[in-house]
């Protein structure tokens, strides 16, 4: 069931994809609503086989799983209320005029479409949210598109089992048969991404591997829309003023996010910024006194985070705070320390997203303006700004640059909960997206995978029914 | 003033639209929206100048550049409309709920903001819709990013003069220095589009030279979206009922279509399938009895043209119906005829897009079914039916079809008038378009210069004011 998948394998899975999209791009709004229905009622009827799978594949916790799933099937509930309110395919209708500057104009018919085929590529880090029923299917399915899920070699039988209780629910609820299907294995993601009928690729996962990702698909003799999320820093600036009225709480709330999932969400905080003097380093160097060793996703990600951890705390003018360990539960946190100066002198190093329960402080000096500190970040998923008010030195500026930097700004909170809603935005200036233009979380997510067609001057009864005078599907129209 | 660029002065001229940007992603959309009328409004009042320059340079006649300089500064007038309405920054409020299956979720406010500085590859054909101050360049100042232009070759002086112009009257109106500029030559081109702090890229031309551009911002170390429209073969399937009934007026209006501007628009009907027996090709032949030479845009495209039509009338199994020849004053038309057939055994020399006043006409059998004509065609910016009614054998399917390969789908007209309009899409599957998410033509052309980001939690005054409670830009907004 999980051996690696052949090239003419992918080949027959993406004909049975092509056949399966021209059916599903002919369903109405209500019908794809109730495919996605299905599919969130039978993950959560089967959580007691899945959960357990996705322990044992990727050693997190019963009670993140279990919370994991209710994401899962929330977000597929939320493509499907979407759908229902009609609010997805942009349309627009732009009556015949005799009397525009230029002339008369025709009757002009626009609304989106779904692309086709999409190519999937899960992440480790989330057996179920972004994995074979998770966001990007969920939003891709909305849609109208069939997907090709590429399973992540963390947890293949979870992907199998997760596949077959999809199709199980799709196909009893409906759906043509290849409207969801896996494949294994690195060459076949490949083949399946360089496929000429695959019209999109979505991915969460590394900066090597979606860069390699995006290369191939933008090589493609016919380019495909590549939608990567791909690393993030996800700076933390503390104002002096909050710093000094609130260094407890800060301390022990960043210490909860970096450590919460043992540090492997792409939202981790990784650099903080706080005052020459704070208090926030020791605080939290003693909230880590007795932190428990939590297990890694796999073995491989746990030398990786050794490896790194290992050179990061030789970096000259780096204190280590507290030195994680490796044991055989998992690995205990580490906490760095350095000087903006030093920061910036090592930027190549200590800029890196790291990948686990690790952070390093940066004390910015006494006259250091707070909207330059982000000046040395990539593109970032999110910057969290702590103050207490608008008004502290520098925060209006620091908000306003942030905004050049990540997309999602958090205020006096913390990065690690990515909320599933229509105003977020997940993604953000390359790296932490190769497009920058659309979110990966929360219902706009789906237009990644439509594209607008108009039609001009065709009679009522030649129009796809969104575009209907009579506007049998319900849908939100913008009528000029 | 119309020498190349060199590379130095081109990072001079970025460095200048960052600086100009900074202020510009500032600015109200009233604001913008002056920018965008004082452009328009210096557009008309040096036409005097603009056009016999464009004449000069392009050989397009008086009255069309006339035309096109209206449709330029109603495009201007559009998107400043556009933002005076306030519906273009997709502005979704999200208030804090406590009740969400997945627990409590935090206030969400999300809006589009600028991408940053453009690089505009301007078309030859349209000296002023496609070009300095055309439909990219309004939709990207409209999203408040500055613009360089590289100009086309084929117009170097129009493109400088149009820049002052464009320039005087940007900063007269109060924009900063850097809001526009323009650079020459391949070189610079290229050395503009590699330039780190370019956000985004849009082309009109070739699929040659868009592809190789392309190509430059995939493989920057952050690459970029790049909005490339590249080539178009622009079908016309015409149904038997259709043939019987009004064989004139399609033949005419053909005739029309394909001459239009020497059949130098991307929209020109490349390919026009007739039944059998159909009278079309001899009306049409007799309709281009007459019709005069036209001069083409330039010497090299001349040139270009004659070597294509020279090999095309050679390819085995295509009737020559009347052959184009060149002469002092330009190029007449040319008609060919082939089967169906033999059109699919040359399909990759028949279907190319051919820039120029010549079309092929394809026969197609009685048992044919109309909508696998479409199946040979790449991605195309129209599709266009002629039918009495949508009643006629096999027209649901060929409308259906047709959506599958275009951007826009014409009942009964012609595609090659590309209206300005909120529901026009004037894009499509590659190679009519390197993205097919977005039109470059219609106010919805502002979506490709702008990305979304999310403020959680952030209180009123450090919100942008398209966020703040009160709604003081008057934005349209999505509150949940």
């Amino acid at each position: 069931m999980t051996t690696l998948s052949t090239t003419e394998n992918v080949t027959a899975k993406v004909d049975a994809a092509v056949r399966a999209f021209d059916r599903l791009r002919r369903t109405s709004p209500t019908e794809r609503a109730e495919l996605l229905e299905a599919v969130a009622q039978a993950l959560e009827a089967n959580a007691a086989t899945l959960i357990p799978l996705a322990q044992a594949e990727s050693h997190l916790p019963q009670a993140r799983l279990t919370g994991e799933l209710a994401r899962t099937t929330y977000q597929l509930r939320s493509f499907a209320q979407l759908l229902r309110a009609g609010d997805f395919a942009e349309v627009i209708i732009d009556h015949a005029k005799t009397d525009t500057p230029l002339g008369p104009t025709p009757d002009l018919r626009r609304h989106l479409i779904p692309l086709g085929p999409v190519a999937m590529f899960s992440a480790s880090n989330f057996p179920f949210a972004f994995s074979v029923a998770g966001g990007d299917t969920a939003s891709a399915l909305a849609a109208g598109c069939s997907v090709i899920v590429k399973a992540h070699s963390g947890h293949p039988e979870l992907s199998a089992t997760t596949a077959a209780v999809v199709r199980d629910a799709l196909v009893s609820a409906g759906a043509p048969d290849g409207t969801l299907d896996v494949v294994y294995g690195q060459q076949s993601g490949i083949a399946l991404l360089q496929d000429p009928r695959i019209a999109a690729g979505a991915f969460t996962g590394s900066t090597w591997g979606g860069r390699a990702l995006f290369d191939v698909a933008a090589a493609r003799q016919r380019p495909i829309p590549f939608y990567g999320e791909l690393g993030s820093v996800n700076p933390v600036v503390v104002s002096r003023e909050a710093s000094k009225a609130k260094a407890d709480a800060i301390a022990t709330g960043l210490v909860d996010s970096f450590t919460l999932g043992a540090g492997q969400f792409c939202t981790k905080p990784g650099v903080i910024f706080v005052p020459e003097g704070s208090t926030i380093p020791k605080l939290a160097q003693n909230a880590l006194a007795d932190a428990p060793a939590q297990a890694l996703l796999n073995d491989r990600i746990t030398a990786a985070y050794a490896d790194s951890e290992a050179h990061f705390h030789q970096v000259a003018g780096v204190d280590t705070l507290v030195l994680g360990a490796v044991t055989d539960v998992g690995v205990t946190p580490s906490l760095f320390r350095t000087t903006l100066g030093n920061l910036l002198e090592h930027a190549g190093t200590l800029l890196e997203e790291r990948f686990g329960p690790s952070v390093i402080l940066v004390e910015y000096p006494a006259g250091a303006d707070l909207a330059s500190l982000l000046d040395s970040f990539e593109g970032s998923l999110t910057v969290t700004i702590h103050a207490l008010d608008t008004g502290d030195v520098g925060i209006g500026d620091a908000l306003d640059r942030a905004s050049l930097i990540a997309g999602r700004i958090v205020w006096n909170g913390w990065p690690t909960g990515v909320a599933v809603s229509a105003a977020m935005t997940h993604g953000g200036p390359y790296p932490s997206a190769t497009s920058a233009l659309h979110t990966s979380v929360g219902v706009t997510a789906i237009r990644r995978f439509q594209r607008p067609v108009s039609y001009q001057n065709v009679p009522d009864l030649g129009l796809p029914e969104s575009l209907r005078n009579a506007n049998p599907l319900g849908l939100v129209r913008a009528v000029k």
